[in-house]
């Protein structure tokens, strides 16, 4: 999935009656990172509330029960902001995604279900001159990997983590926030819907064949190469002790070839979710570093942590002990800020 | 994909105008361990010829220019034991295929695009009751891998390796081989199409997405697990170092949670397949121990090497030498017996 621009713009999101944190992930990233380009909320449940308290972001993002009340806020944009319970697309949804095509909005949906093969949808994007984004979508053509991107002049960093939903995506963001405040020409690679949502483009790794997972990022930066950029972030996904989402983690991390790695963790989790105890930080270093040896030699060279959880004092104690036990320099990057993230990667600038 | 016999009957196998041991590896394996069930060959450039010298295998079996041909030969099973170049299926073949499902032979294929899909031969084999086999169509509702394969009874054995086309999966038949000549009950589950034509049934783990490869691997051994056997040898596929392939690679290792693996590789090759330098056996031992530790704890109990193109006196020497750096048993188990690879796993029976 690639979107010619630097992202969407004027975004309307449908959180319809999921206006929370974990429903609604894919808005709180947006409104986190591309506040200044969302218009407003559709969720008929929280007309004209505040969802700051719901959504731990959005202070002042208005919320509409329809398009239609919406188009006074200039939308451009209809992103499908949840995904429904148990799949299928809920009828009520239907009606507001035709809302959003006759106002002649773009949409962009990261769902399984593609809702540009959807006939009514079609014709009606094709009549009024919307684009129907499927984030989902693979692009054609994937190559399996063979270690080209090893080969690039631009160096890579890939964010590593140990489980899924640790916070490899904010970790990746937080960092090029601050590369970019810096002067540096940082760019971010996408590999995940809600990043992909939140950058415009990239590619979206749940959704390729296993033979083509490393192939798929891989042709991703070699198409970027050009673009001049002094390194590429590549956005992380599972772990690779995690054992649903390990073949993904690998696939990434040989096919993004990284020079360095920033392995991200929250200081309170022990488990992995829907897997086994998560190993001591010191070990994972050596098994990230162990996986990419023979293939294109990677140090992990800091550790992010997600401390959203924990108070103040808590978090100074969590970021202390990581670096003990790593040797590395660690952070929590939305929390203290990304500049030990970003002076370690300077490093290898 | 599964079939409910074990494994199909009285095959004629399509290698038309590509009889040799790299095109035809379909063929080799069948040949080799199910060669009672080999009728004969579909190949008008090589009728009557033997194919020994061709193949490495299958002296004495007949080839055919035709299905017609066939027929006094009795089979009942086709299988397209080759892949067409470019992935177009080729006029020639079609022909191929009417024939044999208007004969009422079954028809077995491992190609990208399926079959039974066609809307001519879906009409042919509705007509004449034969079924068509496309081992590459996965099965429905695979859910994502959670370590459950762990919880089984049944103890279960990987073949991992050095490279991919490295040997993993006749490790794995020389190796289920020897131990149901001792008596014991051992299941092969395959994970690639060659091992599935083998053994009728398994996962088509190169066609399924990347989040659930683990998942894959592991429904099927859960669906097995009230069969009574006493050992699983799971299939490996690609290399943990394979810059294309390691996704599936670590996926089966999580997916099938094994007690035991063995190492695969070929003493002559020194560069992967499409990838970088084969690390040391030990450090390729150390890597596959690592990666299981905090899912489920697995030992590389012995080594199995590929000596196909050494004299004996190398292939030897080899294998003392695999023995010196790891430690453990190794054998060539087509040229010297898989009997140490056996006595290795009754180890841990």
């Amino acid at each position: 999935m690639s979107h010619s621009g630097k992202g969407w713009e004027k975004m309307l999101i449908l959180t319809e009656g999921r206006t929370d944190r974990y429903d609604a992930k894919a808005a709180v990233g947006i409104i986190r990172y591309r506040g200044a380009e969302v218009v407003g909320l559709l969720d008929s449940e929280n007309v004209g509330k505040d969802i700051e308290p719901l959504l731990g972001v959005g202070k002042g993002v208005p919320v509409v029960a329809d398009v239609a009340s919406a188009l006074a806020l200039g939308p451009r944009t209809f992103v499908i902001g949840i995904a429904p319970r148990g799949g299928a697309f809920p009828a009520e949804w239907r009606r507001h995604v035709l809302d959003a095509l006759e106002a002649g909005l773009d949409v962009v949906s990261g769902l399984h279900d593609f809702l540009g093969d959807d006939a009514e949808f079609a014709e009606v994007a094709a009549r009024t001159g919307s684009s129907i984004f499927d984030l989902r979508r693979p692009r054609d053509g994937i190559p399996v990997g063979a270690n080209r991107a090893a080969e690039l002049s631009t160096p890579r960093l890939l964010t590593v983590g140990s489980d899924c939903n640790i916070g490899k995506m904010h970790a990746a963001l937080e960092l090029q926030g601050e590369l970019v405040r810096r002067g540096r020409d940082v760019d971010f690679v996408a590999t995940g819907q809600i990043g992909i949502m939140i950058s415009g483009r990239g590619v979206p790794i749940d959704h390729v064949l296993s033979d083509f997972v490393a192939g798929c990022v891989e042709q991703e930066l070699l198409d970027r190469a050009g673009e001049g950029h002094e390194l590429f972030i590549v956005e992380g996904q599972g772990a690779v002790t995690h054992p649903g989402f390990s073949a993904v983690t690998v696939g990434l991390i040989h096919g993004s070839a990284p020079d360095a790695m920033i392995l991200c963790h929250n200081p309170l989790r022990t488990e992995q979710r829907g897997g086994g105890a998560i190993p001591p930080l010191s070990e994972l270093v050596a098994l990230h570093e162990a996986l990419c040896r023979h293939v294109h030699g990677a140090k992990v060279i800091a550790v992010s942590l997600n401390c959203g959880e924990m108070d103040d004092a808590g978090a100074r104690a969590a970021v202390e002990l990581a670096q003990a036990e790593t040797g590395l320099p660690a952070t929590d990057p939305v929390r203290f800020g990304p500049a030990p993230l970003a002076d370690a990667v300077e490093g290898i600038l």
